[in-house]
């Protein structure tokens, strides 16, 4: 429960806070792109700043791939520790054309701010922020051990992150974990994330002849690798969109009854879908919502394809190789390791004589799924729920967060992911926006959790 | 019969002779990047110079697509007049990584001259050049009316050539017709190509979603059109190398026992063919030998394929299209319009619900099969045994040589394909070569076949 003193300082100090984000947006902390590397160390370094206004003792470590801001309050024994994890890196703005206001000087429009990085993570981030300085200027502090995480390597895959979980472990010791980078389901649905799919990604090559040939000298007699593996694309999947890679259903755990029924309100409009994708069909296992598609059922893509001549006009070549980038998302207990494993004994044994193939694994992450039972889980939904003054839903979301797991992994806590933005927010896209009311109810959530975590 | 004269002539001016092969390598004319389209036109006024300088009157005409290069010698109206058909494009030279030395560089390597256009066709054209200067110098002019048609669009598909023949087919009035563009059947044995397959050639987009999606909000509900793509291409053979198109194979003329018969000690060692290709498998219909599915078999091969992220590193993306190049090589009496309607109706009756394909033609090619008893192919089989001494074979090829139908349905001739490459020449493909042994035994056979068709 929000104490009124809290709240009072919160509503006191709305204009400030709103002033603090866009101060933070116009630092263009586009972390791809390494002429912006001083721009990255800047925000960092003002972020930091802005913590030790709130009570925290915070530093900037340059160690990592880039600047990592630690910061950490008062920690008594007494009561339990929150970990705040958020990222202050934001992905590039282009196409600049496409913004109606240049993406880092920040605009209020119809209640909204837009700016690169107001909603993916600024905005969310800087909740825990104003929370933090309400609790400090109110009560000469939080009700729980506070700690922050704020990364620069988000957009970037957080390469380097996981290593440093684990070699500052100690440090990061905590109860629990806070993290607001996801959406709410829909416009007046307040959501917590509580599973999202893994990944394995690979690159394969098929090889062919021994070298690129003419195909109206070698056209009958040559085994074309582009064919070749277009049939072992085309085999993955049978005509209704299951995979049909052997065992790669097996670890998937079954969706229960009580989650079918759970997720039956939050179904999507599927006329919407279709005309959100530009589309006049959906793919994927018919007995199964698209929601359920989504949420709990693995899906395997290809991303990329190329081989022989793409170039202009026409060119009469059997190439000797061609390559697709190929990925899964998984689903508790799927393992990328052996869906990696799967995938390749598939390759290798249905790849046409006359043909190799080989495979190198660009990225993989575990799924991530907690209990949606815990009291902390409920503390968090009752705080989501006081401050939007709506029901909080329980939700899952298709992507990776690979965050999450490493916190699992490294501090074992399952992460509770308060999002605060909206799904039509644009997050990587032009004129990414975040609600304003959204930031300030959000800081109200963020306090709030504090508060309900301490009376655990 | 070869005058002493001429053969000392040409043995005298070997060096020169390759210095200018070497020469005309060296323009990068590679007709399918428009980038290269000044060196089209440098290319082609140089081949004007070299003819001038052999005494033929030379024009470059820029009013096609790329510019023609037409000549003539004086012409007598008591003899017979031979038109010499070559071209001077050549093939774009990537993958560049894979030339052992660069491609527009021409290099000598063990007996070769290596480099993009030395055997298509620059080098075989060359041979008619370095005849004509010969009869120019020894005999005040050739034995025939000599006429020279050398195009840079052939590896295009010659798109604009059969239209500037017809208007311009009386200037190009002949008796006989050359074309120096085939190769021979094996290393020591001269031939001469009586049939060519012909040829369509499309590129087929395939549209799925209405923008890039990002692969974890939506893999499993998205379709894919990579993954369609694929399966539309797997789809268009059997596992036995037979094309499914319905109604491919309708106009196909059925191989008689005489050819069966004819082309048996002709029949490539398969071993030698694998080793050949690098690979230890061949594709294709295995009740016709490998000769016959190259000669007188339809074959359709996909020579391009790109869609989604083909990057470095991963991007999780389910791409709004995906594209091929496609193409078949016709044999008699299949029409390159027949086939790519019906190609276009399996697309579309097959291309999944989502998705929506678009075809484009870049290029059609006729068949083309001549009488193989005729006194001008006598007379051209003479010529090439006296050049390269060994006995010349009547052969066929698998690719497309477009202006042999155009040379016979505007000037009502049969050219006479007097093939000076070698099967391993590496046509189109990287580290291209041409045997200089046959660079200077081909301007023998041309200049034979100029004395020998004057005395018919």
């Amino acid at each position: 429960m929000l104490d009124d003193a809290i709240r009072e300082f919160l509503a006191a100090h709305r204009d400030e806070h709103l002033a603090r984000l866009a101060e933070c947006i116009r630092f263009p902390s586009v972390s791809a792109q390494s002429v912006h590397q001083g721009d990255c160390l800047a925000c960092a370094r003002w972020l930091a700043e802005q913590l030790a206004r709130a009570g925290l003792t915070a530093e900037v470590d340059e160690s990592p791939g880039k600047p990592v801001v630690l910061a950490a309050g008062e920690q008594k024994p007494d009561r339990p520790t929150l970990l705040v994890y958020g990222h202050y890196d934001v992905q590039p703005a282009e196409p600049m054309e496409l913004w109606d206001s240049p993406p880092f000087e920040p605009t209020e429009r119809g209640g909204d701010l837009v700016g690169r990085g107001t909603s993916d993570d600024k905005g969310p981030l800087l909740t825990w922020l104003d929370a933090a300085e309400a609790y400090h200027n109110v009560a000469g502090g939080p009700p729980v051990n506070l700690k922050f995480l704020v990364e620069g390597e988000e957009e970037l895959g957080s390469p380097t992150l996981a290593d440093y979980i684990r070699r500052n472990a100690e440090r990061l010791r905590c109860d629990y974990a806070a993290i607001s980078d996801t959406a709410f389901h829909a416009d007046g649905v307040p959501s917590i994330t509580y599973g999202l799919r893994g990944l394995m990604y690979v690159e394969v090559t098929l090889s062919g002849p021994g070298r690129d040939l003419h195909s109206g000298l070698y056209g009958g007699v040559a085994v074309n690798p582009i064919s070749a593996l277009a049939t072992l694309l085309a085999g993955l999947h049978d005509e209704n969109g299951r995979v049909m890679i052997p065992g790669f259903y097996d670890a998937v755990e079954p969706i229960t009854p009580a989650e079918h029924a759970a997720w039956e309100p939050l179904a999507f409009d599927e006329a919407e879908l279709k005309a959100d994708l530009g589309t006049d069909a959906l793919a994927g296992e018919p007995r199964y919502t698209p929601l359920e598609r989504l949420w709990a059922r693995p899906a395997l893509d290809v991303n990329g394809i190329w081989g022989g001549y793409t170039g202009e006009g026409p060119k009469t070549v059997i190439p000797a190789r061609a390559s697709a980038k190929l990925s899964a998302r998984l689903v508790c207990n799927q393992r990328p390791e052996a869906v990696i494993a799967a995938l390749d004994e598939y390759l290798r044994s249905h790849c046409p004589p006359g043909t190799r193939v080989e495979m190198k694994v660009l990225s993989s992450e575990n799924p991530w799924l907690i209990r949606p039972d815990s009291p902390a889980l409920a503390a968090a939904q009752a705080a989501m729920a006081e401050a939007f003054e709506a029901d909080c839903a329980l939700i899952r979301c298709g992507a990776s967060v690979p965050v999450t797991s490493q916190i699992q992994a490294h501090l074992g806590v399952d992460a509770l992911m308060m999002g605060y933005a909206l799904p039509d927010d644009r997050v990587h896209s032009p004129n990414e926006k975040f609600r304003i009311d959204h930031f300030h109810r959000g800081a109200l959530a963020s306090a709030s959790l504090m508060s309900r975590l301490a009376g655990l």
